[in-house]
């Protein structure tokens, strides 16, 4: 007999059939034999306007959107369009190792939502038409959503078929605040299971995979926003992170990602475990095609003052325009390059894309490199993964087996097999918070001995701005191999805000790893197998990350913008 | 036998004495008559140009040092006198409904440091002659430190006798960075035991009086500080705050007292007893004669970054000459006034503090004056005094335990005679910190409701700026009778900035309760009956609050500055 679990992920999925079949005009026929990569498909099978329309950066969509060159409405059907046929390609996956074989969608959608898109499309062409401006900063921006953060009156599972149900009565503070900016939401995203995966799978909807590479990961667990944007079925989306779940999927597909400081975006309205309490804190942030999207994002959320509504937020508005940040294009940058955390050694073509940097970077005036010294960086991974589940993980596996489905292997992973997870009592917490809070202390004083001198009121001079670094120890694992979230998480539990852009591409014929290579341990030798042969990696995107210290959101952005410039 | 623990209290207070002895010259014989208020005594007592020098404000004695018209030694001399005398004015105390008399000091001091002082006023004279520049922006300024915050190679006893001999091998952040600045710490001051009295005794120092009014209690927990600045023995000090430790020494002596918003000043290298987690963040901050010497202090502890070394903190400048505040002096001002907040009726005098104040600021150009609304005050003091000891107080208990100390009274009434103290699991702190985040969006979102309109793009407008209202129930309590601590503690629930100032004093011949007064409950009995009859506070100083949003800690200080301005 079918499991009750199976036949709610039935239901939840002709849910989830019934919007796509709603899209206008029908999608055409999907080709039935894609290779691996389907990025350029779409290209195939949309108009030239569509295609004009879901390739463009959000900063552009929104000039010809508040020039009236495009209305809302063709920009949200054109979208819904490219998100739905994101969602379909299919093709046949061979499962790494062994003989199995498997037909896999991308499938990065939990829910289409093209009726309340267009409706809310026409809304805003109204309001541009009558009122002569549009109706905020994100007029008829289509934004994609991660599907924990909740919708009223919309279910919002968070990847656990017992909440298959569980409907919102009202929307999340983040997405009010959009919508009063003017954007147009049309399209929900997956999830892993437990929402702990730096991959996406979970038993109500399956597995999402790599548009690039549909035998790899499009990372987690944020990857349905990652897989969507690879294939522009979105240009800006919203993703949590609290330990590289944002910044994985824009790394494995060429995006930009930023996990800013904890407490700066409000978090309210979602669903998730809350796991005994949040001594790591997660943070909602965008991940979008172009860093002026990621921008615009943050700086939309912060000018509603969030703060003033939910308590948990700091009162900081961005501070793009103010002095915090302009002096930067003027001043000297020292940027610092981790190349490796000496835990895992990355991927070679990882180690590539920090060369191509370092050199570009050498050449320009006014920046200066330096080496970046990891510091215990095997010790923060033991503090993070403690504080992760203190309540032993029994919140997620009373959710996970609440309903009978059977745990996916990652979960496993991070709770099951994960030997820092253990019921604690209020005192141990207290230890590890103690823990935490001193690591955080020891990795300001190696930041701050990078001064080169005190200026005479004391203040130190010439400390290193912002840290460059990998992503992920690899460009996107295989499919349920992504069990490294160091190069991530690492900066969850320092709490400094990290911003991913898409570096390079995968090259066999280069980045072979070296003949002598050793592994430094079984972590180390696991990367290292699991990244052979180089050429099933071949063409992915290789990200890497931008790291400032806390409450530097603006400075990393702005350093990047810097470096794009030059 | 004289207990242990006496033995060590009487080693501790001839520790005190040898400091107090090496003043220079000796204080002259102090009256032995003395009245109930003392705080006229110094003036009799020194000679003119240390009363020129101790009865300036902050910024006074600062621009003289600068200009080298006082030399820091003659300053730092002047202030080693007049608080040794704080220290040692003594006269008989009536002990309140019993027949019985006591002798008391003022005893505001744990230890002086005359040699220590001394040396560093002399670094500070060759410095600022040799290089014609001052060493900082606090060159010269002697500043008083509340005894829990630590001291290189002195003890720090927390005010627990089982710590008379913990000695701090490093200096609190907080004081390193004043040290930078320029100033000189020359006393230690009182703090009640297990440092959460609103009053000031414990077994190793014995009990501080009001100066104004010696049967009567100067506040606490930084009661030493209050006591010591209201008889102008400092202009300048720190305390801590986490229940009102800070405001109501303060309001009971006639200053100026601040606690910032939480996480903005450094708290590391203190002594306390953590009581099971930090779920309630305790504040550093200032108390002084003057607003200017509250906002010097912040501007200066924030413009050494102190973040870079401490990451529990708020990466945020003074925002004092930034657009932020700049504005408000055009704005227009909505006060709202809080009477009483529903639970505790305050002392006619403190309602009277009220009124002169609202009929003031009704006559001034854009401010407008509204009644705030308490919201469910009571209930915020079930919140915060189930989370100050989530470890049921067992901490605490243990520390005055382990010596044999007794339980002084208000240590009794705030932990074993609390139904709110009980040892809490892991889970019922996550519910505690549930409720506590709830009760903060709750009246945040009374707050928001203050607004009379939305602005074009979404932003709340005409809301209220900041709330005034009592600092407590009354002026300086009787001693062992401050137990109503939700006039302060309802703000460092909220983590509202929130700054004392002083407003009136108590006139007996109009301050006397209605004769229809009926008690609310029990707590407004006791603080009732406590204050009959009114003669017993005559002239007694009354404060006021000025409490802001969480981070408008410059907001509040510059409207006070306006206020006291119009």
């Amino acid at each position: 007999m079918e499991p009750l679990w199976r036949k709610t992920a039935s239901r939840v999925q002709d849910y989830r059939a019934q919007g796509l079949r709603k899209v206008q005009p029908p999608l055409p026929e999907i080709p039935s034999n894609l290779p691996k990569s389907v990025t350029h498909v779409p290209h195939q099978l949309l108009s030239q306007r569509e295609i004009a329309i879901t390739d463009s950066s959000p900063e552009g969509l929104l000039s010809y959107l508040t020039a009236g060159k495009w209305s809302s409405e063709e920009v949200a059907r054109a979208y819904l369009r490219r998100a739905s046929l994101a969602q379909e390609l299919v093709s046949t996956h061979f499962v790494w190792k062994t003989s199995t074989v498997k037909k896999l969608k991308v499938n990065c959608i939990t829910e289409l939502l093209p009726t309340q898109a267009i409706s809310r499309a026409q809304e805003l062409d109204r309001f541009i038409k009558e009122n002569r401006r549009p109706m905020g900063p994100l007029h008829g921006l289509p934004i994609s959503v991660k599907e924990q953060i909740g919708m009223k009156g919309l279910t919002c599972n968070a990847a656990f078929v017992a909440w298959a149900d569980k409907v919102m009565d009202d929307d999340a503070l983040i997405l009010k605040i959009l919508w009063k900016a003017g954007c147009i939401f049309y399209a929900r995203t997956t999830e892993p299971q437990a929402l702990m995966h730096l991959e996406t799978s979970n038993n109500l909807y399956g597995i999402t995979v790599n548009p690039f590479n549909r035998d790899l990961t499009p990372g987690g667990s944020s990857g349905g926003e990652g897989a969507l944007q690879a294939l522009r079925g979105s240009c800006l989306g919203i993703g949590s992170d609290i330990g590289g779940s944002i910044r994985s999927p824009a790394a494995n597909n060429g995006l930009y990602g930023f996990r800013p400081t904890a407490h700066r975006l409000p978090m309210g309205g979602s669903s998730f475990a809350s796991n005994g309490g949040s001594y790591i804190a997660a943070a909602n942030g965008p991940l979008s095609t172009s860093l002026k999207g990621i921008e615009l994002f943050m700086e939309t959320v912060l000018a509603a003052k969030p703060w003033l509504t939910d308590p948990t937020l700091v009162a900081l508005p961005w501070r793009k325009s103010e002095k915090l940040t302009d002096h930067l294009y003027g001043k000297k940058l020292k940027i610092a390059i981790m190349w490796s955390d000496n835990v895992v050694t990355p991927h070679p073509s990882v180690t590539r894309a920090l060369t191509i940097m370092s050199s570009q970077l050498k050449n320009i005036d006014n920046v200066e490199i330096v080496d970046w010294n990891p510091y215990e960086h095997g010790l923060a991974w033991e503090i993070i993964a403690k504080l992760y589940y203190v309540d032993g993980g029994k919140e997620t596996t009373d959710l996970i087996d609440r309903s009978g489905e059977p745990w996916r292997p990652l979960s496993n992973f991070i709770i099951k097999e994960n030997p820092y997870v253990r019921e604690r009592s209020l005192a141990d917490v207290q230890g590890l918070v103690a823990d935490r809070d001193n690591y955080r202390a020891q990795y300001a004083s190696k930041w701050n001995a990078t001064a080169t001198g005190d200026t005479s009121n004391g203040e130190l001079e010439g400390m290193v701005d912002v840290i460059l670094c990998p992503v992920g120890p690899g460009p996107a694992p295989r499919l349920d191999c992504s069990k490294y979230w160091c190069y991530t998480s690492q900066w969850n539990l320092l709490d400094y805000p990290a911003l991913v852009f898409p570096a390079t591409k995968v090259d066999a014929t280069v980045d072979s790893w070296p003949k002598d290579y050793e592994a430094m341990n079984e972590q180390d030798k696991f990367n290292h197998d699991m990244y052979e042969p180089v050429d099933d990696f071949d063409g992915m995107p290789v990200g890497l990350q931008l790291v400032g210290r806390p409450f530097d959101d603006e400075k990393v952005c702005v350093n990047l913008e810097r470096l794009d410039e030059d």
